[in-house]
Order: structure tokens, then C-alpha cells, then sequence
């Protein structure tokens, strides 16, 4: 049960109905940087919240944003388990590796991100705005990690759920999502 | 040295300055969260920044937050020191003294929050929204810290600097000053 007496929707979304001031801005950030131009892919940019929410141990970040990321990644639900759980041997390119590294150390700490993991993500052609925007990411949800968990937040169980609510996301967006969809 | 290549100002105004349009949602969210309508004031919700920047060792955040909080708190500089070194016997209130313990855990792990921290932050007269407020701040201040340091950042060392530049923050907000002031 929440911590405080939340409209009666799953993980982030009963907080951000019961602030909208504050979700307004939380979900235009998170639009921008998971859905705005970039030359990560959206599909990319969902496996590092995928990650970092993973490491942080959040179920319900972890299990929505792998979700989506598996819809923009044309339903390869594997892939997504296996950067979680082994990202520097699966099947993605040596660049999104590189940035995993700094993505994980960021969410730990940003002071252990170091030169070398940058310059190592560089030789891999990573650019400038992809480093920075792997940092934002990492640490927009370290953001909403500890959002959905410190209020003690509830997660549905059911593995359609998130397949249902990832494609209302994909197409929608955040903001345009936050008050819509099945609940349950 | 900053690890990628930013616009020469200290902080988190590099790399918002690098992104602007992912520094525009963001300060939307600090003002609404640390200077919006709210039954904690200025002062009290800055406090609970600085903790938390000090609990996560950002130096950049833990003194410009400091400084704004003794900006609203009447210049005293001491006791948010006394916040930051040892909460539970600085000269606040026993409500404060409770939110800062759900700050503090938020700020480690979401889960480590109890509803008997939350229990005993009503027993001292916090509200949901002030709770729920808590939560937010600490984990918008594990993103802003982690921004800061996972991109290797530099902060001035001078006081006068964080002091001049808290002025201009507590009057005009942080939207309309990333881009404007001192840079040193």
C-alpha cells in the first residue's frame, strides 16, 4: 500500500496524478529525452532506463521501460532481458555498451564515471550529446526510481499489462499518457 | 575537466547550457517543486536539497543549494551546516527533523523508506503533499547531483560566489538564471 493516500493507479502514474504540477515537467523532461531527436534510438535510450532502473532495483520502471524498449525493438523481449542482465555480451552494439558502463556508474555515483569510460564510449563513436544524454538518462531515473519506491508505489503483475501499456507510450508518448490506458 | 565539451559555467549550468532543451523541463520541475505554492517554505525545501546534495558528496549542489537556503533562512549560514552535519539536533522543527529522514533514505534507496517514517513525519504534522514533496526533492537532487559529477563538472571554490549567485536565484528563480549571472 503507498506510503500516502495516491489516486489508484500503478507505479509512477499515482504520484504524477496526484502532482500534476510537478508530472508536467517530469514527463516533458523524459519526452525530450527518450522521444526527442537524438542519434540513439529511441529503442536504445529505453535500454539504458531499462538498465539503471534495473540496478536500482525498481520493479515497476524496470518492467514498463523494458517493455517499451521491446516494442521499439520489434517485440525482442530477450534482447532486453539480456542487457539487464548481462549487457556486455548481449547482442547490441559496442557503442551502447560503452554507454551502459558510464550509464551503471552514474547511477551508483556520478564520481565514478571515468575519462576513460568516456573515451572508451568516444572510440566506439559515441558523441558528445549521446554521453551527455547517457548521463541525463541515468540519472533522470535514478530520479524516478526512487519516486515510484520511495512512496511504496504498486506494480501489476501481469506481463500484459506492460506489453498493453508500452504500445500506448510508443505511440503517445509521456505526457500524453500519464492519465490514460487501463490502470490495472 | 568536464568530460565532454561544455560552455564554461559551473555546474549543472554547463551541461543546460550544452542542452537546452532538456534544462528547460527540468528547471520547470525544480521551481514548481522548491519554489511553487507549498506549506514548506523556501527555506525548508531548499534544506532538504542541500542534504541530500551532501549525503550524495555533490559539492556544486550541496553549496549552492546551502546558499540559497540561508538566503530565505536570513543569511544563517550555521545552521544549515548544522542540517547537513547532524540533522536530528539542528534548530528546526521535529517535522523538518522527520522529512529529512525520508529524504536521507530516499536518497539511498527508495525501498529503505517505512510507513513508520512516514507515521512519525504525521505525527509531527506533515501533510501527504508535504511527504510526497520530500520524496520528489531527494530524487530530483540524486538526479541534479549525479548530472553534475557523471559529467566531471567544475565549482567555484570562493563562497562569495555561491552567495551572490543564491541572491539572484531567490529572487528570479532557476528557469530564468541558468543563463544569466556570474559564471565564477
Amino acid at each position: 500500500m503507498p506510503h500516502i493516500a495516491l489516486p489508484d493507479l500503478p507505479g509512477i502514474r499515482g504520484p504524477m496524478a496526484f502532482r500534476p504540477e510537478t508530472a508536467k515537467p517530469l514527463n516533458d523532461l523524459v519526452d525530450v529525452l527518450l522521444r526527442g531527436p537524438s542519434s540513439l534510438t529511441p529503442g536504445e535510450r529505453e535500454l539504458i532506463a531499462t538498465f539503471v532502473s534495473a540496478r536500482n532495483d525498481c520493479r515497476y520502471c524496470q518492467t514498463i521501460h523494458g517493455a517499451i524498449a521491446a516494442h521499439h525493438l520489434g517485440g525482442n523481449e530477450d534482447l532486453v532481458l539480456d542487457v539487464k542482465q548481462d549487457p556486455q555480451n548481449a547482442a547490441i552494439s559496442y557503442k551502447l555498451k560503452a554507454l551502459l558502463v558510464i550509464a551503471g556508474k552514474t547511477a551508483e555515483s556520478g564520481k565514478l564515471v571515468t575519462a576513460d569510460d568516456v573515451a572508451r564510449a568516444r572510440q566506439f563513436g559515441a558523441t558528445d550529446l549521446e554521453i551527455h544524454d547517457t548521463v541525463l538518462i541515468a540519472a533522470v531515473f535514478c530520479l524516478c526510481n526512487r519516486y515510484v519506491d520511495g512512496l511504496a508505489t504498486w506494480a501489476p503483475d501481469d506481463p500484459a499489462f506492460y506489453r498493453q501499456r508500452a504500445a500506448l507510450v510508443a505511440e503517445n508518448g509521456y505526457a500524453a499518457s500519464t492519465l490514460t490506458g487501463p490502470t490495472k
